[in-house]
């Protein structure tokens, strides 16, 4: 089947999914465990037979979460018979329950998750007081001992603009690729025990936001001075950087795409990423 | 041993507690499944052997969650020889991850979580969208269909004050007694889809929160409108109020004490609430 062919006889769609990741093995399915995808690409099946793979717009790790990832697939048209919100009902109905869409639009032919994306936004939650809120146990990073937040915003604002984040990534395949991204914000907020960072940007790489977050943890705790960010962005080397956050504080918030493809907010640019 | 002899004997601990109700069934241990204060009471005698029962302010219902539960307990005076601080870790080292103790002090020989609380907060949330937020899903209900916020607010409004709460509670043994309550705040704000009704009183009858939370969801959906309110508080007939919102988006928020008892702010008043 030639591509125009295939481009005629189907129909893409584009989905917002949010899920807990405490069961999962990530979005992407991994040779032990299950990935989203596949949860997602099977109850996607039930509705539409002939449905081809189900492209994300982020790779997340073990045990993140996700509220706004963007994926898209193809439909035969033949198949493609019901109401955005209609098809919204019927897949949740074929999904675990810490597995939703929560909305889906038709996109264009040429729509894709991961490659038009414009920017992203994670959040990493830390809950800091003695005792980890049950509430929150399963979406916050339990830090102990005190935080002194002003120290994180400036440790945090160093970290804004364009630069290589080789440091902030565990990926040693990296070594000779261009690991230069560029954070359009990385804020840092408090209301009461609750800490969260919220990290936007181009693209990230693997394992980048969880080690900004434990970077920034250091710095709160004055075990690194917030001017250290800039040698250690200049030295490229992970080991002088922080420690790496625990999945399960952070979210994937939202993706971005630029107006050629904006019909809902949503997606990711790496094939890197976390 | 008289009185005088076990006051001078023992130390009155007090506590804020926080719990993930999902697995219990409410504070109170009940005839079948678990309740949140045996589970205290059984971590309490690892640390403190000669501990007596423990005393909630509050008898939160099966699936009901805690953020700022108060409970106090007396422990012979040979046995309290640790800091707050440590009493925390340390009772919380034998507690299950869903339930926590947030902070203790050493309070008055006289202090009663229950009868001493002047005040409480309760807080139900409500996720307003076609599809459930996987991780609100065991933290808020899900109401699919949209809600007119400010109807709500006009609803809830009419609820603040002192009344005969009779149609707002479940237990008809409460038939010949007395159901005044003062509601001294009952707000409803919005963020996106998540809507959180936030109630304040001095009190609270059997499932009230519930049956308030469930009212106001009626009259954002259009079933009644804000000035049936009034009609259905002079009716104090419980069928004429709106459906019971589930356990599960409900959390026992605060309990607040008068000045003669306020080392921590916590606590609740009455024998038969939520």
């Amino acid at each position: 089947m030639s591509a125009p062919d295939a481009a005629a006889r189907t129909v893409r769609g584009r989905v917002v999914v949010a899920y807990d990741g405490s069961a999962y093995q990530g979005w992407q399915t991994q040779k032990t465990g299950c990935g989203v995808q596949q949860v997602l690409e099977a109850a996607l099946k039930r509705i539409f037979p002939g449905v081809g793979p189900v492209h994300g717009s982020s790779r997340t790790d073990t045990g993140v979460h996700a509220q706004g990832l963007v994926a898209h697939f193809d439909v035969p048209i033949e198949e493609w018979r019901m109401t955005s919100r209609k098809l919204v009902l019927a897949v949740n109905a074929h999904l675990p329950d810490d597995v939703r869409i929560m909305r889906a639009a038709r996109a264009s032919p040429t729509f894709h998750a991961r490659f038009d994306a414009a920017g992203k936004e994670y959040r990493y939650q830390i809950w800091n007081a003695p005792a980890h809120h049950p509430l929150l146990r399963r979406t916050s990073w339990h830090v102990p001992r005190p935080l002194e937040v002003k120290l994180m915003r400036e440790a945090a604002s160093r970290l804004v603009g364009t630069h290589d984040f080789r440091a902030f990534t565990n990926n040693p395949g990296y070594a000779r690729s261009d690991c230069t991204r560029t954070l359009s914000a990385c804020r840092v907020s408090r209301r009461g025990p609750l800490i969260t960072v919220s990290i936007e940007g181009d693209g990230f790489l693997y394992k980048m936001c969880r080690n900004i977050a434990g970077t920034l943890v250091q710095a709160g705790l004055g075990k690194l001075s917030p001017t250290d960010i800039d040698g250690i962005l200049a030295q490229r080397d992970r080991r002088v950087a922080g420690m790496t956050a625990p999945a399960h504080g952070l979210v994937l918030w939202r993706v971005r795409y630029g107006k050629k493809s904006s019909q809902i907010h949503l997606d990711s640019t790496e094939d890197t990423d976390e």
